[in-house]
């Protein structure tokens, strides 16, 4: 019996029912929403506690068992693989709410829970949390990859949202890394070293969030475009003009159709955005009415309100199922999901030429971005069996991320580096991932946590993660 | 001769006028606003360029010499003494602005332009960069210490709006943090690991930094009221109302008679809320009026408004030279300055009983607050000469920050740790610390990046830095 199976042993004995290496479980935690291929951990376990946690880190990290931290499985770039094997910590049994401060605008939950669930949990609170990336991901993983989504454009993205963390490190110590005071001086920002770190550095266990009032007064609207260029430049137009919008999406004609199909609307197949005014009643008044000034300008059909709650509600579900809506266009078919952002200002300049490369690719790939950032998905739809689709949808993300990249851009503006994008954060950042690269060696010498993700690392390589 | 002093009398060749050894020169970098020992450096360099630091590190990297990174000087922890000796890079001539682009809301800029340079410059883009510590710092400084000032209620502080960094690193790479996306998922953020890091982990040699639309419409006004615990308890309500203030200042009578006193104004000397509302004409109307009707709950005094520009910045320039106006009230004496934060809703709590120790304690320290942040400082006025009060006012000091750290605080909000709170901060994040350690020991393992600062580091005991 190797070291790795009698530790797994060891753990499957003290877990009992919470540790399944039933090959079902396996398979469904070593793969995600990502396209890449799966690779099962040997042992999935679901802790109920920190103590639980740091208990299994402090066996594994012992023996030198890789680790893997799993959400919801709505990751993107494959970080939840397991290509040296090993256990994967599937953490949604930690799912309470641990504390609300409404008068502080903060909560403190574990990493399980959903952003719904958490929003459910704060209904009737007077504040709300507002990052959505669609997915109803946990606020851990979420957390991990530094997610954003429709809201960031007003309420920033995770990066700003964390106010603190409780993590069980690679040597099985926990640490927090800051009070709940709203701003501190106090020494390196753990907490942004650990939020987008995608589980390479330790063990959320907490996390401390950031919350927001809920507006007075919300609206929401629909803008059809006859072109692509009309609608982005009107968006660039309305972040220039330091309009305040709390979203502000677009959906390309290919993608309004899948809408369409998938949530059985009626809106018109032409480019879209989905836009929401949060504030007072009165500012969301003046605000709407700038934008659809700026709208006007730039040829814009007139605004479809959504303003009674439950039309809202369908809007952004609509907006929200955009994954499943893509993927509706060929059913049968998998979705190779990614994502850049750029400056607002080369936004029109490398949206507009990807068109131009998908029309020329004879592939189906609707585009929805959140486009007030100057962030843009693709779901490029690829029969996986086909080779010839398989490279051509290959140089079109390639092209996309390069072209990102050559405008001052970053190769994911909210999916994360995973394994999908290792070679495009070395084109990016350069000698900033050897430094990248000292702080992981320095904090996880070993190497269990959640290895062959965001860069190669020493025994990585030897294995071909 | 030493290679210490070897290494100083090449810099001293190499660099000509821009290097000085002058002991006047000395004196003044080892000092700073602070009131702790200034300590000299054995040169002090001002480099003009990347290359040059990048030249400067690499000597000194090889010869084990301390590097200290110098801006304005007007940090208020000691991070700019030299516990053992070294070169100061006094960074001032490196103050462009490399470029502006107002259309993306960001610039690059050297690490030796002032705030106040830099808003300069950007006079008449339609952009501006918010972050007010009070002192015409550096932005290279300010990055450093994470500051942030009267502003960050609205607009964040340094965290939120650096987007990137050059950094020459200790063993002599510049690289790169990020590009110039809005956001990014792109691996560790190394970005938010430099800022604060007080010159800890390289020398930064570029800044990338958020701008702001000017906003259509700015109203400033003052609030007096009869009793301190009124004013704060206002503050508490304006907030958790998510009111959108752009400025909301508390100083208290003490503070009052000392600006009356340097600034030759005349406003009564009672507790006194300094605010400002930015946005659009209407908006800045309805966000001001609900703002003093919540004050009216409270007690208040009638708003004063300075609607002019001038009156506008008058009122911010008498605020900005606090430090100067507390001093004001105790000629010839040294002021012990420090700075806590607490979460909003113990805010009234951390404010007042440190009043009542201030009140018992027989010492003049005015208050004055970021207090929209849970953020205030104290002006500890105190006669160095004196053994007593010199005791009675670091047992102010030490009450003050235990009690912040007892209420979920942090012992400095933005002033940040530099020689004067290390103590503070193993109370605040414990364990955390030997995180932050292992991060320095794997980027600086010569420990030669501003010694003596944050924590103490192997071989800074030995100097008993």
């Amino acid at each position: 019996m190797t070291m790795t199976a009698a530790v797994l042993d060891q753990l499957t004995a003290r877990f009992g029912e919470r540790a399944s290496e039933a090959r079902g479980v396996r398979e469904q935690h070593g793969a995600s929403e990502a396209y890449h291929a799966p690779l099962p951990p040997d042992l999935v376990i679901f802790p109920d506690s920190t103590l639980e946690v740091q208990e299994i880190v402090r066996l594994c990290s012992e023996h030198r068992v890789p680790l893997i931290p799993y959400g919801a499985g709505t990751s993107l770039e494959g970080h939840t693989s397991a290509p040296r094997g090993g256990v994967c910590l599937d953490m949604t049994r930690m799912n309470k709410v641990l504390a609300i401060n409404a008068e502080d605008m903060d909560c403190r939950v574990q990493p399980g829970i959903t952003r719904k669930g958490l929003n459910a949990e704060l209904n009737g609170s007077g504040v709300f949390f507002p990052i959505d990336p669609g997915a109803d991901a946990t606020i851990g993983g979420m957390s991990s990859t530094r997610a954003s989504g429709t809201m960031a454009v007003r309420y920033g993205t995770m990066r700003e949202n964390v106010l603190g963390l409780e993590v069980v490190m690679p040597n099985g110590e926990v640490i927090r890394t800051s009070r709940r005071a709203r701003k501190s001086s106090a020494g390196y920002d753990l907490t942004k070293l650990f939020v987008g770190a995608e589980g390479t550095l330790g063990v959320i266990t907490e996390i401390t969030l950031r919350l927001h009032p809920v507006p007075e007064a919300i609206s929401a609207a629909t803008c059809p475009f006859d072109t692509l260029d009309q609608a982005v430049n009107c968006v660039i137009a309305i972040m220039q003009l330091g309009l305040s919008v709390a979203r502000i999406e677009l959906l390309d004609s290919v993608m309004m159709r899948g809408v369409n199909l998938y949530s059985k609307l009626g809106f018109p197949e032409t480019p879209t955005l989905f836009l929401e005014f949060h504030g007072t009643a009165a500012g969301v008044e003046e605000q709407a009415r700038r934008a659809q000034e700026v709208a006007n300008d730039f040829g814009a059909h007139e605004f479809q309100w959504a303003t009674r709650p439950e039309d809202r509600s369908r809007l952004w579900t609509a907006r929200d199922n955009t994954l499943y809506a893509g993927m509706a266009l060929r059913p049968g078919v998998r979705a190779m999901i990614t994502d850049v952002c750029v400056p607002i200002s080369r936004l029109a300049e490398c949206l507009l030429e990807t068109k131009r490369d998908i029309d020329a690719s004879g592939l189906i790939v609707p585009i929805v971005g959140h486009v007030g950032d100057g962030n843009f998905h693709l779901l490029i739809l690829v029969d996986q069996a086909s080779p010839d689709e398989l490279v051509r949808a290959k140089r079109l993300h390639d092209d996309m991320v390069e072209r990102a990249l050559a405008l001052d851009g970053t190769c994911t503006g909210e999916h994360g580096i995973g394994s999908g994008k290792m070679a495009f954060l070395l084109s990016e950042l350069g000698d900033a991932v050897d430094v990248m690269r000292m702080v992981k060696h320095a904090i996880d010498p070993r190497n269990i946590m959640n290895p062959g993700k965001i860069f190669q690392f020493e025994d990585d390589a030897k294995v071909g993660a």
